[in-house]
């Protein structure tokens, strides 16, 4: 087929234009999703080069609001953050929707409920299990970063396993240079996707304002510019060192060493039946806006 | 400033939308060139995450028909290849010129001539060096590539350093499995960007019909699509090795590999004072269409 579809380019997790991490949103709203196949799917998400590619479709049943699938440039991911808040965005604007202040998006892990508030979008994570690691692979890990951490870091599976280290305070989190061979050989070995590495601000007296960065050489990103599963991970890993007993709210700032700023809002959510819930917010601007050939 | 200006993506040396090497242009030809500044360029270029972004201003002299700055996501480029032909393809379509047949484009490294005939764009390629390596280059090359070459490569000074290599024919270039972390630590200590890999098609008698692969690992591109300044430094090396006598068309696919299929025309012409230029051909496609926010 040959047609022109509505195609917006969303930056995520700023106001500011080429501040935060892009996805590619592609409007197949009203395209059958049987007429597209994965490859062509593929072959898009491959071209636009962004590390998510997202096409929206009509969802499958009239609970959801729309279908959402996920590509990165080698394969379909069953869900990912960041192209979750831009692709909401740029829903709402596709749908002329200014008024909507709840949504579920439609994926391949089911039912990913949204929130907007005054321009905030806010999805609920799907829950992170937690890992010890031992003291060899800690050692290892701080000699790739080049510096110690304050307490022992651990696994998070996310969907990409990541491992979450924190350092003695932002600006250390900000300046460091890690040994990327060494991370990628031992990222592999492992069989991780990379290290979140976060350190406090100073002025955050309840541990609930980081610096974070996000090194991933064996899949090729040396650093992401600005991580959502990689904040839900950041989280969920606070929530393990220091027991919060009450909802709190973490802000996250990221992408400062590769000229980005960006800026995630994590709320660990104590629910009503005393479970932990992780939701992540974060603004979005559509900056490039038109159509797209396909 | 915050405004909408023209934006398209172009994909090069294909006629095929994601079939070819993208390039995302930028219209700045209503915008004086001193109201953007450098950084604000290489934010945009760095966001794109496309290994080219372009932009259109109005030409510092009238001998020109526009001034093409282009941007990697880390620096700015004196002239490139294909995004010269995908940024000639929207200047054409945001001017809605349906009749040029030459155009002149202004860049770092001066005029550079360009001619359309029937959505064929062609450009002018400026000078390229040519360079032996020494045998233990060669032997050391051999091994991370996997492969013996059929005549000894050389060093291609086209902007970047290439260097070429021939092997037996097409499909063993196609099916070529270079070691990259071998690769990337060779082209890291000899200065060069990358390997430009060539098979001779076995149809092709005057050996003028090849397939070609670009490996760039030390700048983190394993495989670069569709390479442009790969085929002005595989022309030049094939003519020092050839020596041709009369003007020789060369076709080139490259891309296969990554489920591309890139189409470049190298044209090796005999000039009326005897010296030798070098053309490069190929067709393109606007793929996105629309405005960006800057």
């Amino acid at each position: 087929m040959t047609l022109m579809v509505p195609f917006k380019q969303v930056d995520v997790f700023t106001e500011k234009p080429f501040m935060g991490n892009p996805v590619a949103v592609i409007n197949f709203l009203e395209i059958d999703e049987n007429e597209v196949s994965q490859e062509e799917l593929q072959a898009i998400a491959n071209w636009t080069n962004l590390s998510e590619t997202t096409f929206l479709f009509k969802p499958s049943d009239k609970k959801y609001d729309y279908k959402l699938r996920i590509f990165t440039p080698r394969s379909e991911l069953p869900f990912a953050g960041h192209p979750t808040i831009g692709s909401c965005k740029a829903f709402l604007e596709f749908t002329k929707n200014t008024t909507a202040t709840s949504l579920v998006q439609e994926c391949k892990i089911g039912a990913v409920p949204i929130t907007i508030n005054e321009g905030l979008i806010s999805f609920k994570a799907p829950m992170a299990d937690y890992e010890s690691i031992s003291s060899e692979m800690i050692a290892d890990y701080e000699k790739a970063i080049g510096l110690k951490f304050i307490k022992p870091p651990a696994l998070l599976h996310t969907g990409p396993e990541w491992i979450v280290a924190l350092v003695e305070d932002a600006e250390t989190c900000f300046n460091a240079n890690p040994n990327f061979a060494m991370l990628a050989h031992q990222t592999k070995q492992n069989d991780h996707v990379g290290i979140i590495l976060a350190g406090p601000k100073k002025e955050a007296a309840i541990k609930n304002s980081y610096e974070m960065r996000a090194f991933a050489p064996m899949i090729n990103v040396y650093e992401d510019p600005v991580c959502g599963s990689g904040s839900v991970a950041l989280a969920r890993y606070l929530q393990e060192v220091y027991k919060f007993e009450k909802t709190t709210d973490i802000t996250i700032s990221e992408g400062g060493r590769l000229k980005r700023n960006g800026l995630m809002l994590a709320s660990i959510k104590k629910e009503a039946d005393n479970s932990t819930s992780y939701y992540i917010a974060g603004h979005a601007t559509t900056v490039i806006d038109g159509k797209i050939k396909v």
